[in-house]
């Protein structure tokens, strides 16, 4: 574990984005995602659906790995239907900002003392 | 805009996880995030499971700035499931990383075109 | 309980579709019902889907007094947006008719034994 | 259509309900029922949110076809839910009714004018 870059960080979400984004208009019969992609917005936005229910089950349920498992699941979805949307990820993550400029004080005290 | 770092990425994810972590067990009345760690994992999930069918609702109706909205809503009660489950996201993200490793080939291409 | 009346059936469906229906247009002031038909299809689907969420949480608790609580607050929300949508709730049991056909002969045998 | 009987009426799901409890411990090959719940009530659960989800999305869509049909799987399956949880129909058109008691003088004037 020498290589830092070896451990997966956020930035997955925006590599998954560019993944996602290469694959519009491709044979749907070479990916799961060209597939999903050519089933349209409906069809993907039910994907998102399905995977937050199964996120919500598992947390209830108290296991974690599948929780962790359905999260991902979730996440993947969701930048599918963000790409779909051309709904850039920097986008969603002005508006995380935005709210957590709303309480900033406490975030910034808080990312002291976790440091 | 010379601050690169003024520039919204997926970090804060895990800016926010740190957060929620830190309202831990905090006056319920101090912060929205206080309090609803402290109404229990039932109430965390039912709120990601909202959230989640308003996104889907902005994605079908073709409202993406809504949608932007919502998926940030959806984010930040996830980041609070993971924080209630003492999940941390690397977790997640290891998931996604493994999805990506499945069509890595495909995945490294497209870097290099979008880059 | 002399009264076979006031034991509630599935009738109340109809009653409940009938009622809705009679509080189009109505002054959104006088009615929660009223209110929610006027705010129109997605505040109502939302609530579809919010509702949908609760049930599922319950029952994976296995807190049958809630369940029972939200299946109904379900119920009610169904109604309201077929009523939005002009979708009679006879059209729906037709479609659960057709396929309880196809299982038809099994159905009928349970009936009997149950009888 | 001189048969009233080939009508469906709102008590298909009494029908439904009876029908569901007849395959509990039922070989899971046998039917659709019996497997759904041979594989338990998060998996029944499941079902649930995603054919509301399914119900969200074609009621947005303005799909009346569609939703007659999601709404129709949803019963189905909020049918099983209560079978698998030991929870009557009845109880659940108790809350119904007590919700209708409420504005029980406005429904009653409602259903005056639409006999």
């Amino acid at each position: 574990m020498a290589d830092e870059s070896s451990k997966p960080t956020a930035e997955i979400l925006d590599r998954l984005y560019r993944m996602v984004q290469s694959k519009r208009g491709a044979d749907p019969s070479t990916s799961y995602t060209a597939k999903l992609l050519g089933r349209g917005t409906a069809k993907i936005a039910q994907k998102v659906g399905e995977e937050a229910v199964e996120a919500v089950i598992e947390a209830i349920r108290g296991d974690r790995d599948k929780l962790a498992d359905e999260s991902a699941d979730l996440l993947y979805h969701l930048v599918v239907l963000w790409a779909d949307a051309k709904l850039a990820p920097t986008e969603v993550y002005a508006r995380l900002a935005a709210r957590e400029g709303v309480s900033g004080l406490e975030e910034k005290k808080s990312r002291k003392s976790s440091n």
